[in-house]
């Protein structure tokens, strides 16, 4: 049952990352989508194809942060930040589809959550250090206050 | 030996990834030397350039998944499924390096083998679901069954 | 304490991903100031644009080989080897973004820091599996080597 003990710390984690997929999957499309009906260039090409350049580029790095997070603090404030993330990604990339005419968002999004991510790890790097050389762990106390953080994360 | 038993459960998706990151590097390579050739940005430069960054647009969600599938349910045919991705993607690059006068290839590739991952990690966490709540294991039986699914990946 | 036993196999790898993300940020600041100082794509915009799309294209394979190279056979070289990489990047940023009149740097840069970690993956996984089929375990020798080896990286 050792796999499955793999799996009980990281199974909600995947889950961000399996809808994190469909969320990519669907952006590619509208790629797709776009560039089949044009076969030239046009300006709704360039700003589909852009805003999910945008998106892709800052893939990998909340992948990245948001399973460490998961990893070395408490998957369940972790996969929160992860879903409120690809909510903020949906409305960016549907922002960005709009009117030409009105200013587009920027080339960065999500960063609080970025930061709130950044955060744990690093609370959960130093409690690591702390329960190695000093011998007391404030795991309980950090995850609960962790897990009563992240509902600021709702907040607009 | 800790960390030998970790490498046990990961080692044939860590030799994927390393053949994937050979593949990058290969086509990284094509991407320098058309680069280095022309210095002004001719078809040729862009076609080879383009189709390097399809592939790695979608190099994360796929590490991401095949990663995900592995250790959520077996990792033998997520390795299988992931190598068969590798070939895909190589045929998609020298499809797209071919004619310009011939139709190349639309943004999305491997779209079929990123599902058969997808599916592999939904039901390994089923299971996982299955197990704490209902306390029944049918993690031998699904295994047999990707096992025997993830030949069909190698249809045309 | 399962979950430290995680971190501890772990930690420095995740400090040098959270190091990338902030240097990812400072490289993303860049391009958005640059992008929001003009309106109109300028030859600087295209250039800070373009180095952060080399740079971020490079990034998964970065990350990935590092986190197998830790994983597979031992994590202070491999993190070790990743801050240099880090370091390499930030200088091919920096020349990249320097006067057009001189030759800028390839589409390809830290081909040595990636080839060692590579070679790392390829040691642990044989590693094991002569442990597997040998019964001989020279993981002990193999990680001061790869320690000792990981100084080399220093030289220019």
């Amino acid at each position: 049952m050792d796999s499955n003990k793999v799996v009980e710390n990281i199974y909600l984690l995947v889950v961000v990352t399996l809808i994190s997929v469909v969320q990519n999957a669907f952006f590619a499309q509208k790629v797709e989508r776009e560039c089949k009906n044009h076969q030239t260039h046009t300006a709704a090409f360039e700003r589909v194809s852009c805003t999910n350049r945008n998106c892709m580029d800052a893939y990998p790095t909340f992948l990245a942060v948001m399973w460490c997070a998961g990893l070395c603090l408490s998957q369940a404030p972790a996969a929160f930040a992860g879903i409120i993330y690809l909510m903020v990604r949906q409305k960016y990339f549907a922002g960005y589809l709009g009117q030409t005419s009105q200013s587009t968002p920027g080339y960065l999004f999500g960063k609080r959550i970025i930061f709130f991510l950044f955060l744990m790890c690093i609370v959960g790097i130093f409690n690591y250090l702390l329960l190695r050389y000093y011998g007391s762990d404030y795991k309980e106390y950090v995850q609960t206050i962790t897990g009563a953080a992240s509902a600021l994360l709702l907040l607009p």
